[in-house]
């Protein structure tokens, strides 16, 4: 079969970052993740997809819930250990989970394989966005132009 | 494995229907696509994620183009005609494909082959879209209210 031609594409051609936008110490411990950014590749604006792989022992994120932004997750491949506020469970490829904005419903992906885990994350743009996180001492807010601040809980610099 | 519990779901529990708001024959053209609304399911209002099954011989829609909205599309499993302005091309499992809003790229995907073609399909639900089909004679404008309006080109009812 040819090679897709766009706007079709092979999502492993999208060149893979594990860069981090968070303060030390959480950007160091985000390294066994990586990510395509499948959305932009294709041109779009209104929603992000992104193609994550987590490297065994790694974490899709540190724990975090949306308060206007909805997320949907995919597994695509190996298993994954899902955590929310609810405790933990293992998910297998072919598992989907929804995360409704405003929950408070904290979650993130864990891979406690040997295998890499591959997940297709779909997550909107609506402004107003503040991500917060139970377990670490972190918060993040959506600035007018999308661009991220994360400072700590109280508002204070990193 | 024990079963997913919510947030995380099998998406093939979630009930699946071949309706169509469209006027006949369009209708009745596509009974051999079949859709599961898996952001629903999970409780999303931002932007819409659909599990699609295409049956031999089916399509799983007419071509169209969006106006406001951004369109996004993995191939699961089978294989799969994607049909654009371009032309033709064959997309195995594995190949994702995004529409940005605005473009005027008319798609659809089409089931030639003896298996089912499943496709994850996300779309965003930003106001003012408008649904164009250079094939045939209809047009789709989304109301203020969500819901969808489709008429003749001319504007005339079904």
């Amino acid at each position: 079969m040819a090679a897709p031609r766009m706007p079709a594409f092979d999502p492993f051609d999208v060149p893979e970052s594990n860069a981090s936008m968070l303060p030390e110490p959480f950007a160091s411990q985000a390294k066994k993740r990586h990510f395509r950014r499948l959305g932009a590749q294709a041109g779009l604006t209104n929603f992000g997809v992104v193609l994550t792989r987590i490297e065994p022992g790694g974490a899709s994120s540190q724990r975090h819930a949306h308060l206007t932004q909805d997320e949907f997750v995919w597994v695509l491949e190996g298993e994954t250990v899902l955590v929310t506020n609810d405790g933990r469970q293992t998910l297998k490829a072919g598992t989907c989970v929804g995360f409704p904005k405003a929950t408070g419903e904290a979650h993130h992906f864990l891979n406690e394989t040997a295998d890499d885990v591959l997940l297709l994350v779909v997550g909107d743009r609506t402004t107003g966005e503040v991500v917060t996180y139970p377990d670490v001492d972190l918060l993040g807010r959506m600035l007018d132009d999308g661009r991220y601040v994360f400072t700590h809980k109280d508002g204070s610099d990193y």
